[in-house]
């Protein structure tokens, strides 16, 4: 763990998604081509598809979401890179932020010169109850599930135990997911591109529609306290608290420095990478952090050589509310406990001093696994120059950081990116 | 695909492995622990288990043969490394000789000086039906697996073919299946460590017990020719034709080559690495040689700057007798068309002037699928020393080579070592 350089320098020239949705015609083929077609249309000055050597692929569970294994070269060979080296990587829902590292790696190695990432995932083809089963996977089948924890278990045990430690409030999550939706509202990509206000009102005129009694919501706060319209999930989760199951594909295009300019005037460098483990969440002494996030941050802030003051956007890793409050203080962006009160005060919204999750995030751009890695890259790319549209932040980013977690935190991974 | 240097290079200095076999009653877990132990016992110098800074887990589908996933960092936990950084990699069977590259390169680049690379996959939890579905889905599960292809179908359609074009016999299939299991009858950890004539002389002893007909058979040729002694899977594969369903786990230890001394006196460089993709088996032009492994070879060969015939001993992924023989050709050893005649004529033998799968390769060492690929680099570590016992080649082995491939070649990936 002792800060490391890498042998040379890797860049971010290209970027791109598919629509994040419920897709449950798609493929994964589909959906990548899609997300490879996005990011080939960033490349300034074009992409030449024979320059990528190799394709390195995160992906969580093709094998239970769609029976198919070995899906790296199939994605290599549906975009027409055969017969390129195409490698999978998995670490759960850090699949494709585990993917970025290795191809940075892999870049800096000296191996490769274009390397191209991708996150693929599809989860709508199985019914709810075997896509909670299937993802409950990436918990220990020994010691956690037989016990009866599914993903808003496991989270709702961190957000209960942060909220005793804390005196955190649900009102505090429920700031997370308003703001998420507000950002996602602005993304056309996302899978809920819309604010809960917006949601309201759909649910209010489809009401007037069935001639049902329209409900007479006071505000945004009242609708995510309904218990009919926001369901507890898993107390003090609700619906709302949760990132939907969703469909989708990312593709991030990586070049050694040297040859960055060759593809673009404007290219974005990874500065800083960090990777850490841990053990399950039964096994954990605390519950209110997550301590692989903290060490990855730490490795990739020193190999960086910056600090969390530093960073003006970050994408984190919000598969429930409660996940993005712990993120911003694992990340260093606000002391241990006093996340939630930075929720509450609006620091982390688009305008903010800290704005998190400007892409909607999990919540509201949706969470296919194994795809959200990357697609964190991808927001971060288009933040940097300046070509975020309505959602763009308001101040130049010179630094952002991006921050993926796999399962409960036993796996997580940090990348640092500089815009010089 | 240009030839490429990397940034530095990396040794092997430690290599171990579980005993292969089927254990219904042991986990993923279980098994990489005792692939560690046995990885840290061949290190000369000893390890400190803290020396690791990143783990590569090669595993094809932990998902579905045990329903869990997210295996790297449990792996990690498992053997004390948390919070290290754990990364699963996938490529069907090639999983763990990608994860050794992906290992590889990640000491390549300077981000570690010391990486554990492992293989597990325990496969025996599942009926036989079930694991050749699973197996299955390292197909083309849209356009193969639907027109009834299971894996010893797609080798059945490659030895046919082959077969066709060069005139080969069931015989020299045999052949193959004989040598490999004369060299796993002195591998203790094979899965099937007898030759097919102490399994013959089984046959007869259990049958005498069972007071039933003692089989007259007059040699091991018609013994494999006998439809009940060795029934057909699928023409021309009989039972002794295919690997089998193995429980099992791998483990290598790479270092910088700059402080592979101070573990031991006798370091193994890497100095060639090749990876290639390729479309499925449905869709390729020849089904006489895998494309993506020829590819791989050409590349690792340029990397090494050496030929085929520098190399003194093998290890090739034999999941089938025809595979085998495919593969001499495909790695360069024999011209196309004369790799039955080379299997034949006894030239892969220990003792011939190319010996193959010295470890009984994993038709008889056995086939745990995602632990092959670095199982073979633990074969090689030995010969290369002259540590490999009673089936120790009987020559200097300064140059060798692994040979490891994913699902029908939709991924190949070569490996070349050299003893100085």
């Amino acid at each position: 763990m002792t800060k490391r350089k890498l042998g040379r320098g890797v860049a971010v020239v290209g970027a791109g998604m598919s629509k994040f949705g419920a897709f449950p015609e798609k493929t994964t083929r589909d959906l990548f081509v899609e997300a490879f077609k996005d990011m080939r249309a960033s490349v300034d000055k074009g992409l030449d598809a024979n320059d990528i050597e190799a394709l390195y692929i995160g992906n969580y569970s093709s094998d239970l979401f769609e029976r198919q294994g070995h899906t790296a070269p199939i994605m290599a060979d549906w975009i027409g890179l055969t017969p390129r080296p195409a490698t999978r990587v998995e670490d759960a829902c850090a699949s494709s932020g585990v993917a970025l590292r290795q191809g940075l790696l892999a870049v800096a190695s000296g191996a490769y010169d274009v390397v191209l990432v991708g996150g693929i995932e599809v989860m709508n083809k199985l019914p709810i109850a075997e896509v909670t089963e299937a993802l409950a996977t990436a918990g220990d089948m020994l010691y956690e599930i037989p016990a009866g924890f599914t993903f808003p278990g496991f989270y709702a045990a961190m957000a209960t135990a942060y909220m005793h430690r804390y005196g955190a409030t649900p009102e505090a999550l429920m700031q997370v997911a308003l703001k998420n939706h507000d950002n996602g509202a602005l993304n056309e990509k996302a899978q809920f591109n819309s604010t809960i206000a917006a949601v309201m009102e759909g649910k209010r005129r489809s009401a007037e529609k069935k001639g049902r009694p329209i409900p007479t919501w006071a505000n945004e706060m009242e609708f995510l306290h309904d218990d009919r319209a926001n369901p507890m999930i898993a107390w003090p989760l609700r619906l709302f608290d949760c990132s939907p199951v969703t469909d989708g594909a990312t593709a991030v295009l990586l070049v050694s420095e040297e040859i960055a300019r060759q593809y673009t005037d404007d290219p974005i460098t990874i500065i800083g990478s960090g990777q850490a483990s841990d053990g399950a969440l039964h096994d954990r002494p605390d519950l209110t952090s997550i301590g692989a996030a903290k060490k990855a941050s730490q490795m990739a802030y020193e190999m960086a050589g910056v600090t969390a003051n530093d960073i003006k956007v970050a994408e984190v890793h919000d598969c429930f509310t409660i996940a993005e409050i712990i993120a911003t203080e694992d990340i260093g962006f606000f002391e241990p406990g006093k996340g939630h009160e930075a929720a509450e005060e609006g620091l982390t919204t688009r305008h903010g001093p800290k704005p998190i999750n400007t892409s909607g995030g999990l919540k509201s751009k949706g969470h296919p696994v194994g795809a959200s890695g990357a697609g964190q890259a991808v927001e971060i790319f288009k933040q940097m120059r300046g070509k975020a549209g309505e959602r763009q932040v308001d101040r130049d980013v010179d630094l952002a950081l991006t921050h993926n977690v796999g399962g409960t935190g036993q796996t997580a991974v940090v990348h640092i990116y500089e815009r010089k």
